[in-house]
């Protein structure tokens, strides 16, 4: 797909919105913190201009809410900046009023990372949406953090050239976003994720200051990596304004196969067997639960001969990309697959995998965990979670899919009440008893930082906790996102 | 070559270090500093064992000065643990005495940034040199920051599979010390520096803490990125104990082309092209002065048919490595080429690069500058830099090697005093103002930290140096490195 069918769930934000202001979540003002956000407001306004400033409930409601509909509350307003320069200023004004901040790009975040939790300032970048020329020799792009990664993606190309990333939301996620939770996507087996693509930042820091490292040469290395650290860091260190990219040759010949398989175990050795075979760029996992709702939402008919309990979606590209994924899968001994290699086949099998978030969020609103497991626990991981989740309730379904080749798993259950967290817990808990990470490529943000002590040790917390009251020292960028409460 | 003439060198050490000693720079010790000395000596002493803490000046003198002969200075003392656990006693013996701490490794760092200032304690990593199993499954190998880069390679080989990075200095640089300095050596252009081999990282912090991200799977991420942030802090927030890398498969096929030209413009043309043809592992230049010392020094015979202004060494590897470099010469119109395809004589072009460090340091002490510049401004750099050079001094000679495919040229400046440090501003400004990077694969260390101004904005310094504060409150590591002194 091309992206469509996510964008029919982003259409339905503004219902999920106003269904979460309905519920009762939305707190009545209370005077004095009206009175004060009128005068933060006319201050702001100053620098955005009174259109930008958005204080109607109705017309904040888009950007209050996740769109899965399982996070978000009332901010105190929303302020759409256009520049770095009023992004600065902004956050001078904020700090002055001591007002927090939740910066947010696309919204298409899954751990509640770029909504309100309670009355903070919506800081949104959309408006910096700008997309540089392309530099052909040093292979790189600017992007301000509104821009799209579709945007990105459509620059690359006119140049001859592509962006590496690429996720189901393209239309929609922002590479501000994309870079402050660092994500991955369908190809990150290859290409690694968003902070592998990053050859320079430009951010706003908790005092106003703007920090820029945008011009510096592509190996240019003094000092410590504040590009990296800043990339993954959720919006607590920085807010993030512009992006340079690192971009890719175009590869004109790929490769799609989807394998049907018996078990999560056969899964990992058929992706440990292509990955020694050639360079593989996609190596997808999902299961018999998912396909039935895709199927059954989309129309789209069986994919393979018979019906199989996984499947694997693998992509190759470049020269002789069919002959080397077809002679790959012959040396595995694999029978029922489909091979796809015109860009509409390749589309077709692709769907099937890309519609499932969409098929998912159409049945409730899911708890989605994402979580990394070692390729060798993976299939005692998905043993375990189906029937852990199933003793929760009889209500109760997990949904499970992601990319195979990095041991990255999205759990998405469905049955429980958003606030109801038993089964978070359950769930992570299992992830970091068999040597897993609760976080991959959605960022901790505010669903899962309780649990992130149970893959970091103290003392890295500590160390963490440092840094942030380094760079933050009021607390004001994005509180109660990634790092746990104080014990 | 396989390092044996790097080795030549490094056995010379001893002998630098003495002339160090005898030149007057040691400073006699104080009667204070003594007294205190041995109480902190016997204090580790119990930790490491009295065999390794040194504190007699000759067992001491290979420590203190770096190969080149320009850096160092006698330490309080070189104490030499064995393990983590050691490292953090040491830590927090040496925190208690507020006695500040250079960490180093192979000592082969080229900015002064792993040899004493004066009287700091060294900290010798180099037997924490095991190196795990590898997991042939998640392509990775833990390895201790003592390892040398070599042994990481061989472990790597047995397994089928390869470590990404290379450089001239395997048998001697050591792992922790390469993610130190965020090395990045002949393979950068496919693979990255250091930071990009990285899969977790295990250090002890300024306070003794030790933080441990050994065992995350390899795509998991939740909290900021300390991995990274380690990586190129040049041991100034965290003493490197040991490190998980990725491996990449193994390359049975290799060619390598050896390209005469005349002029740095036809190089980075040359580059271009090569990069928008196929897919490239090594991209070096260098120059007719340097052949001409390499030539004398090692009686090579002449690479190719005519002599030329500079050299382009490229390398392709992977299936059909000869036929795609083959026709990618061809569709460049390139004829003055050596081509080899056979690992003997694939090693006789390298040795034509690989020798320059020994030949160049066989003439003396040289003021080695490594720079980044954008690809386009590569040739103005180079056409300014000779003259530049020469306007200071007659004697004056200016070697110019480097990694034409990421704009990094390692300057050479010989004929100054050790201290004379009127050449290296020159340069750095030159670089600066060109929009290049003072800094690209040797870090900062004390050689180039009062310059790191001209290309870091005082807001990126600042932010910088809170994150020092925080993590290292009382300068215990290695004070004097990378952040230049307060204003």
């Amino acid at each position: 797909m091309t992206g469509s069918g996510i964008n029919d769930v982003l259409l339905s934000r503004t219902r999920n919105a106003r269904v979460l202001h309905e519920s009762g979540i939305r707190r009545p003002p209370l005077g004095k913190t009206s009175r004060v956000a009128d005068e933060l407001g006319n201050e702001l306004a100053e620098v955005v201009g009174a259109a930008h400033v958005l204080t109607d409930p109705d017309t904040r409601a888009d950007y209050e809410t996740d769109w899965t509909g399982r996070f978000g509350a009332p901010s105190r307003l929303v302020v759409r900046p256009a520049t770095t320069h009023e992004v600065s200023a902004i956050v001078r004004i904020c700090a002055r009023h001591r007002a927090p901040i939740v910066p947010q790009g696309g919204n298409t975040g899954l751990v509640g990372g770029g909504v309100p939790r309670s009355g903070q300032v919506l800081l949104s970048l959309r408006r910096l949406a700008a997309v540089s020329a392309v530099d052909p020799i040093g292979r790189r792009l600017v992007a301000g953090a509104g821009a799209t990664l579709a945007a990105v993606q459509r620059a690359a190309s006119a140049a001859g050239l592509e962006f590496a990333v690429d996720l189901a939301s393209r239309d929609s996620a922002t590479v501000g976003g994309m870079v402050a939770t660092n994500a991955g996507g369908i190809r990150v087996i290859r290409y690694g994720t968003m902070r592998a693509q990053l050859l320079g930042i430009e951010a706003v820091l908790a005092d106003g200051s703007v920090v820029s490292r945008l011009s510096a040469p592509a190996h240019g290395n003094g000092g410590y990596d504040l590009i990296g650290l800043l990339a993954g860091s959720e919006g607590t260190l920085g807010v993030i304004t512009r992006v340079a990219l690192r971009l890719v040759p175009a590869e004109t010949e790929r490769a799609v196969a989807l394998i049907g398989v018996d078990s999560t175990a056969a899964a990992v050795r058929i992706a440990t067997g292509l990955r020694g075979l050639t360079v593989i760029d996609a190596l997808e996992i999902f299961y018999a639960d998912g396909l039935a709702l895709v199927r059954a939402r989309s129309g789209l008919r069986r994919p393979l001969e018979s019906e199989w309990a996984a499947y694997v979606l693998a992509e190759v590209a470049g020269a002789g990309a069919e002959m080397r994924l077809g002679s790959a899968l012959a040396a595995l001994g694999l029978d029922d697959v489909a091979l796809a290699v015109a860009p509409d086949d390749r589309r077709r099998l692709w769907s099937y995998r890309e519609t499932l978030t969409e098929a998912i969020a159409a049945e409730g609103v899911p708890h989605k965990l994402d979580v990394a497991l070692p390729l060798d626990q993976l299939s005692a991981f998905v043993a375990a979670v189906v029937p852990l989740v199933a003793s929760y309730s009889a209500a109760a379904r997990c949904v499970l899919f992601g990319h195979l080749g990095v041991g990255n798993l999205h759990v998405n259950v469905l049955g429980f009440a958003k606030d109801d967290r038993r089964v978070d817990d359950a769930v992570l808990r299992l992830v970091a008893d068999l040597g897993g990470s609760i976080g991959a490529e959605h960022g901790i943000g505010a669903a899962k930082r309780d649990w992130l002590r149970l893959t970091r040790s103290a003392e890295d917390i500590t160390a963490m906790r440092s840094i942030k009251r380094a760079l933050d020292p009021h607390e004001l960028l994005n509180p109660g996102v990634l790092l746990p409460p104080a014990d």
